[in-house]
């Protein structure tokens, strides 16, 4: 296991990173607030970093009794790879990966904040969700039968089989919040919302329809966690240094492409909820926006790349407006699926958790009522129909 | 590669083998068929005889042009063992795989006939079909994650990756038949029915549409080539020797299970279509109505096994009407596809095939029209409705 101690030696000891950073003099901290990893940043005294970033054997929020392979630092070298070859300035780039220790080193993105913060203590937003759209365009476009054929495509998805870390996205996000479980928690205070859905057997059903996808559909490379804590940002929408860069995609397998759009939407609906609760309506309706615009940025990049796909001649325009509409329908049922989940599950979101009790009933409430409506009522709806909906809950829940 | 002089010093070799045959004076006779293999019935003076099975490194019909791996020997012999642990009289045994020389020793099924060939002559179809119905239902439950939890299921899915011979699939079904190919032939007199296919982009998107389901819906091992020509039957229905059994499932791999049942369903609309155009109408509408008894033992099974999955708890009944829902859509949209392609494409069907000219040209236009409408208007219709439409296009063919 890597320590503050022997992080200089792991450098020394790695050709590749030679010249990446200056040893001499160099200070190591170690940040993972994560729930599976060591994470160093590793600092020379002209201000250059390297981050090495270790899997733990066990995830840390339940600790040893949890076991987990460490191989999932090879799916994430291997996805921030594919991804680094898709959408160069779109992921966390990766410098090596040392598959004996489960080490990768990673760029420096210590100058970028993670996203969920940025959201939480007010930051903007503007242009933020758009690069997540077209970088799930480029990895739907790249990793399916699209760019590798029909073959090539089965056999990457056969080879990126990552059971253990999908095995924890269909407990957290399909099972336990909403068959109970000792991992769940809410407050007292909305304890009545949690029950009354317990007893929704259309609700929970709905949600093993979407957990039937999961475990049955496969697209594409997808990330498998793409919320607001795993995408960086840094600097402001127009301005040069502006920049947006996914990371931690230790989860990612072949699956329904529509999750990782579902999940980042399920996300900006927690910040717009805590937007809301906190009074600010126009920030609130603006991140609600912002789902749209991320589903036009995919749509838009999709259709870019569309006449370079392979066989053209198999795969026509109206093959890809139905696979939208099939997208676009998985995205809201996944999205749906995660609004109740960050609530409920074990993996809370701080745009909730740390609200004061009077916002935490009316984001509670606003996000359940949606989640629900989003996973069943998604039917041909338009976006500004969803908007709408958002909007009355607000008004209906702060009455 | 085995020859009918090496195949007794084989056995010899093979203590596995041992006492299953009596080698001295055994006789042994090439047999196969079909594409891929070579395949020796070996018989000794008592009767006993074991069948060998051993994979070409080509494919049969195309030749070295067409190389093909022997690996596929591989997964005939773990499919068979896991069906013949579900639905041990449903499928051939298995007596032993030989991994190194590709060689399945199999049961002796040579007092049954294939299907194909018992319709063709005109021998009873009565309780053939239910036997596939149960034996889907018996792999569905037996490989998904119903019984092997999610874990398990990603697992095998993983493990039984199958590209090459999903490949052939892809091409033979899905894409030659419907965008043209040198290996696409039919009789000049139908060539009309085939021109104002292939101009039909609402066909063709369709028929893409469930390519994309082929290609990106893993639910279970299924056989992936369960025609009537994978078929053994033995008897008739109601006396102690009748058998069904499925064989040939090189095929197989963790796809979409309504494809399983559509294959068969377009099949039994070959034999159908055949019959009717024999003039033996009560027959066919005899055989067409066997398509919904397939389903319904199907159903019947599977509602049955439905008790016994892991975590009832999460997966409801709700949760099971709505598979049963998108099976059936599934199903319907691969037999449209299996049907057209049995008239057009490479691997046609001698039901067909072997038909006088005015007899061919009914059961062309019978075929196609079904197929189209199968894949298209599937939605919310019932069985009879089906049967129905298949009357109808018998009558107006005729006129």
């Amino acid at each position: 296991m890597l320590t503050r101690e022997t992080v200089a030696q792991y450098i020394l000891s790695r050709p590749a990173l030679a010249g990446s950073i200056d040893l001499e003099g160099m200070t190591a901290e170690e940040v993972g607030d994560g729930n599976l990893n060591l994470v160093f940043i590793c600092r020379d005294t002209s201000g250059r970093a390297v981050i090495l970033k270790q899997s733990l054997p066990y995830v840390r929020l339940v600790g040893p009794a949890w076991p987990m392979t460490e191989d999932r630092a090879g799916r994430e070298a291997h996805s921030l790879s594919v991804y680094g070859g898709l959408a160069p300035n779109l992921v966390c780039g990766l410098l090596e990966y040392n598959e004996d220790c489960h080490i990768l080193a990673l760029e420096d993105l210590t100058d970028h904040e993670v996203v969920r913060s940025r959201l939480n203590r007010g930051g903007s937003h503007a242009g933020i969700f758009q690069p997540m759209g077209v970088l799930i365009a480029r990895v739907l476009f790249g990793t399916s039968w699209l760019s590798l054929k029909e073959e090539g495509f089965r056999l990457q998805a056969g080879a990126t089989v990552n059971t253990e870390l999908c095995l924890i996205s269909e407990e957290l996000i399909f099972t336990e919040p909403y068959f109970g479980g000792p991992r769940n928690s809410v407050r007292p205070s909305v304890d009545s919302v949690i029950s009354s859905m317990r007893t929704d057997e259309t609700w929970t059903t709905a949600v093993m329809r979407m957990k039937r996808r999961f475990l049955s559909v496969q697209e594409a490379l997808i990330h498998g966690d793409l919320h607001t804590g795993s995408m960086f940002a840094r600097g402001e929408s127009g301005h040069e240094e502006f920049s947006v860069k996914a990371f931690d995609s230790e989860f990612a397998f072949y699956g329904p492409i529509g999750f990782d759009m579902g999940l980042l939407w399920g996300n900006i609906l927690a910040a717009a909820s805590r937007a809301a609760a906190l009074g600010e309506t126009e920030r609130a309706n603006s991140l609600v926006a912002e789902i749209e615009k991320s589903w036009l940025a995919f749509e838009q990049q999709l259709r870019s790349d569309w006449p370079n796909r392979q066989k053209p001649e198999e795969y026509s325009d109206d093959f890809l407006e139905s696979w939208l509409a099939d997208i676009l329908d998985d995205s809201w049922g996944f999205a749906g699926c995660e609004a109740a989940r960050r609530v409920i599950g074990l993996a809370k979101v701080s745009d909730i958790e740390t609200l004061g009790e009077t916002e935490y009933v009316h984001a509670v409430n606003v996000m359940m009522t949606l989640g629900r409506s989003w996973l069943l009522s998604r039917s041909g709806r338009s976006f500004e129909d969803y908007h709408q909906e958002f909007s009355q809950l607000v008004d209906k829940f702060s009455a």
